[in-house]
């Protein structure tokens, strides 16, 4: 193949993960304006921050996710570690305004 | 609301993250499977596992789409980081096993 034809076909394969990238980011926006929801209901209605059972599943299915997809398990986990945390993050500090807000969480 | 009505909301917002989640992993399969071509390509014609310029544009559209999007910018860099450094380590393994197979990269 000629230099330029691989030059060519790498621009290609850029533009197709510029446009995963973007998809993935639009993707974790709904992601955490879903999560931001479930904040805003646990806060509301005195439900604890963090589920350990949900996170236990979670993290189950996504092991079989990566399986399934082919990908590294560990990799999988690790980036959905970063995902959750800020998630759980965002649950504290609604669930921290909502304190300053209302003195104290419905159902407590 | 009542108690279960809050549970079944939850439940409702808990089943659009699984979706998303699985989404998210099977379109970095993709993205990888894009990146492994990238590596191929870079490894029999002899380029360099990193090209810098690529990856300073790249950070440069993310911080955008982080913005456009109301994502965390930190948040954003630190995942991509996640993603771009497992890529980069499959160049890496790619042109090893490619140099193992075959000597030399073509092209030097």
């Amino acid at each position: 193949m000629k230099q330029r034809d691989v030059v060519a076909q790498l621009e290609s394969r850029r533009k197709t993960i510029d446009n995963i990238d973007a998809a993935l980011v639009y993707i974790l926006a709904e992601r955490f304006r879903c999560t931001n929801e479930i904040g805003m209901l646990k806060a509301e209605h005195g439900f604890p921050p963090v589920d350990e059972d949900r996170e236990k599943s979670q993290h189950a299915r996504l092991r079989k996710l990566a399986d399934d997809a082919e990908l590294d398990q560990v990799f999988i986990e690790r980036l959905m570690r970063l995902i959750i945390d800020e998630a759980v993050q965002r649950h504290g500090q609604i669930a921290a305004d909502h304190l300053a807000k209302n003195g104290s969480p419905a159902g407590q």
